[in-house]
């Protein structure tokens, strides 16, 4: 065992100080995840059981996902500050400013939808496309379950999934956008409805963008490659490289 | 005059070195800054004049946008691996990163319409909705070219009138929407042009919260405090508090 000299101890001492900063930093972001994942669920059962009351909570909620975001790009300022982290410890700083942003705007996406689920009650009768709304809504709370998990676990193979699953929400979205159409043509009278359906799957493929770009955080974190706008094979390279 | 000794050039130089890479990363910002501002005219001039060539082109040079924002990330993270900034030093470099995204995203925007663009021109006949496109258009290119002066020039101020003017952009877009909705209802037959145009103007709306970001994050830099969430009132009692 070697002796512990005094200046060993300080340098202990302040790696620690330093990891736990890292820890809290990643929990935070993770509690915040917790949180706009609930909001994305509350939000898509309120459309979905035309709840207003359930709508009006998530967008009473939304104020706190705005405070959570601030609250850790102070931490990431503190961090970076005092700690001067660098290689991995600076990648993972990083993806959680970067990460947080994303949260936020998912949380913005649920509180719209949650909104046109107070005024789809408000008219009564369910239009068309819900059934769409249900399939594509719990489509993207899977990815952001998933991105999330891959963050928690720093696990790329996981982020890459998620990459992928964009593409068939992408799919998804266009055909239940191109079915919204020709009902809209058929019954002009339920246009304002269904314009509502509308955004609120324009949301939801928005939330699996976020959802992607959290996964793509995560590449950047384990793998340090920038992986943003290289396409599918080139990520599948940079993610199974050392297989 | 003081006497300069080795370790004062030293100091010097490295300070100089370090100005230098802040001001490159400053200058790479509003170098994306202007490609995106241009991004968005020629997407909107591509949308009002048929023009599916500049539509074309505006999609083919997205690609672009999205490498200078790697760029800038991959130069983000070496300034802070290797210069450790702090205070306003740091400020600047987190404001960067955080612009640089809000730019990218614009650039997605502007592809987006450039694509309505192109598919409108094939389909022939002006649809409703043009009179407001530019109108709405000319406004957020405007907020997006304040908010990168204000960038340039670290003036607080003209970040606050373009958050400012965010608001008066959503008023506008809401109004267009209802008049869309009401010329759908009245001629069936025009809902697929017509969806285009609400989605070209949706994504002209999104260009305006961008650049409202991007006006917040100069304010953060100049003043120190993040003012997203905060509403317009406490936001201007953080820009005047100096007077």
């Amino acid at each position: 065992m070697p002796i512990e000299t005094k200046s060993d101890e300080i340098t202990h001492h302040i790696s620690q100080q330093f990891n736990n900063d890292l820890d809290e930093l990643r929990n935070q972001l993770l509690a915040m995840g917790g949180a706009v994942e609930k909001q994305v669920s509350d939000a898509i059962r309120a459309l979905i059981d035309a709840d207003s009351e359930l709508g009006l909570s998530v967008r009473e909620k939304d104020t706190d996902i705005n405070y959570m975001e601030v609250s850790i790009d102070e931490n990431v300022s503190r961090v970076l500050a005092r700690r001067q982290p660098a290689a991995s410890d600076l990648r993972l700083v990083i993806a959680c400013t970067k990460a947080a942003t994303d949260l936020e705007r998912i949380g913005d996406e649920a509180s719209k939808i949650a909104r046109f689920g107070i005024s789809l009650s408000e008219q009564g009768e369910a239009p068309r496309g819900y059934v769409e709304a249900r399939h594509i809504g719990s489509h993207v709370r899977k990815m952001v379950q998933d991105a999330l998990n891959a963050f928690a676990r720093f696990d790329a193979d996981m982020a890459l999934a998620v990459v992928q699953e964009d593409k068939s929400v992408d799919r998804e979205y266009k055909s239940a956008m191109r079915e919204l159409v020709t009902y809209m043509m058929e019954d002009p009278r339920s246009i304002t409805r269904v314009l509502n359906i509308m955004w609120v799957l324009r949301s939801l493929e928005r939330i699996g963008d976020h959802a992607r770009n959290i996964a793509e955080y995560v590449i950047y974190l384990v793998k340090g490659t920038d992986v943003r706008h290289i396409g599918i094979k080139r990520m599948k390279a940079e993610v199974f490289e050392d297989l």
